[in-house]
């Protein structure tokens, strides 16, 4: 039961306001019968685990969460911040934030988004504007009071999200149907008041995406927002490797202020699913209570139609809890800062030279070919330190280079994710083309392998049910269920406090023929998706 | 005397501690007699002026507050924001902090330093541990007392700057001189509590980098901190053509917290000076404020040595501040979001088609070469309002192609820095490599010749000081003194006092041979530059 605790927690960066409501009464009626206590020391023993033991992870078969805070601090991704709930990212955690940033930005700009910088502070009245907002949002915002030693007339909201700002803007800057569509994008910080936090998943801040679009229709609106839940989509899969399941909240778990939120959800190693990034459908919500008008081709005044979607650091977590294993941390080639570590290797003084000559002549043949690559020739550390210092950091590809590989002209090559004598090759060459060669293919490789894993991971995870025993029994085991719905909110609530299990989407690939809702026996146009999520 | 007023406000990213102390008793005594209230209604007018009058900007002559503000909105910019103090940085502006950023950010890579992110939230006893510190900051502060609903027990302050976080998690990390150096950056934004702010030159919320590095010995980190001033210099002269004057902050205007502060000063179309980025050797201050100690090679506990250095987007204002003009923005192409933007002109229907055609071909030739190229093709506008357009966005380059243009194989190019016919030559032939190599010379010719004309502006507008009468009279006609000075602490003050001067650094380039200090006829070992500044 204890994942009851988390839900007025926030599934970043989509806030669902209807399932908080929801929930707040049943809540406030049983409370005391579910053992919080216990619930709260498990989270502290977490906090206070993974600190300074290199190398020393918990088995992921063992304990998932010990092992995912074990991996973050062996693999040097976050540390926690001074005040509870906040992280920091370290340099190698922060350069696979940099690697989705990398890519997202350039398919934002293509897509005709530009970028721009809102300041943080919100004037709290404007958090009240939209009612379903401030429902959602109030319960988790940080307030400064005192700016300049005095005490502020108004307090003032760190931004949790931007769309009020945003809006109040928008006013200013839209008056005709010649400055639709506006379409922005910022990089920023944003602050959630959680009270359960857990590195990367669930901060107290966090760094995001959050695009914001306003147009002239509820078509173009539409599009917009389906077309930004696919730029996530190609991302997941593509370069990170991870096969999310795209798809349509329910009423119940849409974007607080939102008419329409789309998902992409990805299976966690642990079968729970991770909501990775949203897109909304925010109707005229917005911009009726901020006034944001224009008038149109025909001289009439109108409400401009709008979206909004955001990515978080929440997905480097993704990463790390799709493809880790009990050795660590394992990075899709794609998005891995280093791609190639290389490791020399020599017993006596006069071997060093030639090996180094060697292992240098291999890192700027595989620089060249545009591969990130790194030598770790540091003398304080044993080769075999390094090999398990790079596996925990998940680095795709190993090569070792020793004196009789120098003599040879070829190196010993290691895959991260093929253990063993398997993953290991001897005697690939020197020679530049050839090694170019089998490096890149190697990575693809990997790439295509880390997918193809998590695809049939899911795939034999996922149960296609018709009652709601099967759900039960399905959900009992770990997985996820599939099957036809069209109960109300009230069911959907009623399975998750039963089951501990939401609607994860309805997805866009649907099953074809009649359906049966499998709570109700009504007819059902669509296969909704449940599970435990985090 | 307005500008005494400014004085306990930040030059960010340098905060001198000791010139604040100095004064804050002098000011107690004098206050009353100094006419804020009319100070205070200047400031008012300057930020209700530049609302949305396109095209309509100040002569630059006439007021240059007024213009820079009227630029900043015509040229679409800045936005104020909905908090006083606030600003919203819209999509020309941020591009233009994109330029900023890409290139540091590889040049803080090359020097060995990686990204990483800190919380913005620190606690308020941080701030207090290192004396000077508090005693620079508090009065800035924003405090977030509330969060989640509830009191907190212990106020959170908005990062101002992150030393203190920064190094609560040195100590954590650094252990031995095998952690060292530790040399990190982040991107980030910081708030500090201004009253009297200025777009981009001074807001209660900025966007910055600031660098943090930990050395074994002093000497390191003396080393360390040049090299960032001198890659905030190298930029400044080559891609924003700006010739900063680098050098030494005095005692007075020393970083709050650091032994040393290196800056770089930029005269402004006004002739004031603005501080356009810092680097602080910290020596042990923070270090031994949070015990960032680690063990030497002998054995021995150490504290580390530190730096940190800082630029701002207050580096966009000094770039419109620098180069621009009555007509408006001027960019130097090397930072410049579109170098090159071509405008089709077309009279009759049976034009449009073949003008479109070759406009078409311009740009993809252009945009192979690498050069950063629009078109505005809209029929919203006509030719000569997208001609004030982009003369008011600061584009170097504008294509003008017409049907005669289409029939001779050929285009018109004009310079935004030469206005009128000079700048203008027809019959700047399309083929490929021809156009190209036009367009690349014309674009190398105005990066030059804006720092050209930047480096005369400000070399005929400083003068050699022998006496204070002097300097009062070369700052009375607004310009910078320099000469050579060994005066104390309190005298520096009084020069403030009595002229509201400043001095801006001890510069690197020194002249040779012996000085005397123009205020008290004592020997002097460096001459200091004197102005108003922002």
């Amino acid at each position: 039961m204890a994942s009851l605790l988390r839900l007025p927690s926030l599934l970043s960066p989509s806030k669902p306001l209807l399932r908080r409501r929801l929930l707040a009464a049943r809540l406030a009626a049983s409370a005391a019968s579910r053992g919080q206590a216990s619930a709260s020391a498990g989270a502290a023993a977490a906090e206070t685990r993974g600190g300074d033991r290199e190398g020393q992870v918990t088995p992921r078969s063992a304990d998932f969460n010990a092992w995912y805070t074990d991996v973050i601090a062996a693999a040097e991704l976050a540390d926690y911040g001074p005040v509870r709930g906040t992280m920091v990212i370290r340099p190698y955690g922060y350069a696979i934030w940099e690697a989705i940033q990398d890519y997202l930005n350039v398919k934002f700009k293509e897509t005709g988004h530009s970028n721009m910088y809102f300041p943080q502070f919100i004037p709290y009245s404007f958090i009240e504007k939209e009612a379903s907002h401030v429902e959602g949002f109030s319960p988790e915002l940080a307030l400064v009071t005192i700016g300049g030693g005095k005490e502020l007339e108004e307090k003032l909201v760190v931004r949790p999200t931007s769309e009020t700002i945003v809006n109040h803007m928008f006013t200013k800057w839209i008056q005709s149907y010649r400055d639709l569509p506006l379409m922005i994008n910022q990089w920023a910080n944003v602050t959630r008041w959680e009270m359960r936090t857990k590195p990367f998943i669930r901060t107290l801040e966090f760094l995001w995406q959050e695009g914001h679009t306003a147009h002239a229709t509820l078509e173009e609106a539409e599009k917009e927002a389906m077309q930004m839940i696919n730029v996530y989509t190609k991302f997941a899969y593509e370069h990170a490797a991870i096969p999310v399941i795209p798809g349509r909240k329910s009423r119940v778990e849409t974007f607080a202020g939102a008419n329409r939120t789309y998902t992409i959800e990805a299976m966690m190693g642990d079968k729970k699913a991770l909501q990775a990034g949203t897109s909304h459908n925010l109707g005229q919500n917005f911009s009726r209570a901020f006034g944001t008008q224009f008038m149109d081709e025909n001289g009439q005044i109108e409400h401009v139609w709008q979206t909004s979607w955001a990515i978080s650091t929440r997905f480097v977590g993704g990463i790390i809890m799709t493809h880790g294993d009990d050795a660590g941390l394992m990075l899709p080639p794609r998005i891995a800062p280093i791609q190639v570590i290389i490791v020399p290797i020599w017993k006596k003084g006069d071997e060093k030279a030639a090996v180094l000559e060697a292992v240098d002549s291999v890192q700027k043949i595989l620089k060249e070919a545009g591969i990130r690559v790194k030598v770790d020739d540091s003398e304080l550390r044993t080769p075999g330190w390094k090999f398990n210092h790079y596996e925990m950091k998940g680095v795709p590809v190993r090569i070792e280079i020793g004196p009789r590989d120098v003599t040879n002209k070829s190196v010993v090559v290691s895959r991260r994710d093929v253990p063993g004598k398997q993953g290991k090759e001897f005697g690939v060459s020197m020679e530049p083309s050839i090694l170019v060669n089998q490096i890149k293919g190697r990575l693809d490789d990997i790439q295509a392998s880390l997918l193809q894993k998590a695809i049939t991971f899911r795939d034999s995870n996922i149960v296609d049910i018709s009652s709601y025993g099967e759900l039960k029994e399905a959900i009992s085991e770990g997985k996820w269920a599939r099957g036809p719905w069209s109960a109300s909110d009230a069911d959907e609530l009623k399975v998750k406090e039963e089951t501990s299990a939401t609607i994860r989407c309805y997805p866009f690939e649907q099953p074809e023929g009649t359906k049966k809702c499998f709570m109700t026996g009504n007819p059902a146009e669509e296969v909704a998706i449940f599970a435990k999520s985090y």
